[in-house]
């Protein structure tokens, strides 16, 4: 077992590895960067390197991992907010504005992975599942207390909510005339006039 | 200068590539499809197979090539509709239900291809904004003519359906339980929620 203070930099290591491969990924996308860039730019050996990551795919699978901390912190203030209405709305907003340029396209780089890679899949679509049941479980407290439209079903809204949400990512990764804290607030206003309405 | 015929042939050949590529490519993925499988697939011989497509590559270029004609169909019953917002409804429908989930995929492999291909990005780019185009000139009529809500700018709008849209369908490819036809209505229902409400 290792000691504490091995664990701590054996994290932050791996935290610098992920970092320095977002970079790389961004600049010259997933399939032209090679493990040796990434330790590079990390500033890590390769002789030490494969005690962190394996291969560049367990990188995205650490990516992943990564985006699971985020969806965690959304859905933690999804469900401390009151308002069904207002929690909606404010993590459709912060999904959109917490993934500027760089970060839709890392976004992107990940989905096209997921697409020809089972293991990335299976951890990707763990992510989205997440994310659904907590805005479907919002919803339908909404739809309860009369706060949020009846007109559709809960597990229509959380759908289309997270199409919403990764459709405007996928814009933004691939339409450079598009901000991302722009389409953070359109798709806010369209969120709250959606639910809103009775 | 090929004959008449022959010209014909050809067309008919590289639709018969094309569609053998793509039935590949769900079953197998973009890249764990090589070219001979795609030709024995559209029982073609590899001699004569060069003439049509050089590369894979260039098979994902017929690809996008297609999918544009399928845009221009859409774009031009968007603008024989009279109502800007029955046409815009409509429009979004039909993008999303036109998309089965085999056809989900093709299009998430063809993102995927457009970030690291910049001749794919260029030409999806250039049927992204033929759409935009399109519906930024319909809603701007709609608000013209006081039929669609001025609480949100046209370019907004249009950025905000081709979200949608493209949303709807990374969900179709991602997650098997959402079914393309159910998606396209509740898409269309919200639509036209939006745009209405004045």
């Amino acid at each position: 077992m290792p000691r504490i203070k091995d664990e701590a930099l054996h994290q932050t290591r791996q935290q610098q590895i992920l970092g320095a491969a977002k970079s790389c990924f961004v600049r010259h996308g997933f399939h032209a960067t090679s493990m040796r860039q990434i330790l590079e730019a990390a500033g890590i050996s390769s002789g030490g390197a494969y005690n962190y990551f394996a291969s560049k795919d367990d990188i995205v699978l650490g990516l992943v991992a990564q985006e699971r901390i985020n969806i965690d912190y959304l859905v933690d203030r999804l469900q401390k907010e009151e308002s069904p209405t207002a929690a909606v709305a404010q993590l459709v907003h912060d999904a959109i504005a917490f993934t500027d340029a760089d970060e839709a396209s890392i976004a992107a780089e990940i989905y096209a992975e997921s697409l020809k890679n089972s293991a990335v899949q299976v951890v990707a679509r763990a992510n989205s599942n997440h994310l659904i049941d907590a805005l479907y479980a919002t919803v339908s407290k909404g739809i309860k207390n009369g706060t949020i439209s009846k007109r559709y079903s809960p597990a229509d809204l959380a759908e289309w909510l997270l199409a919403l949400i990764e459709g405007y990512i996928g814009r933004v990764a691939t339409n450079p005339k598009l901000k991302h804290k722009h389409a953070a607030l359109m798709a806010k206003k369209t969120v709250l006039q959606l639910l809103g309405d009775k």
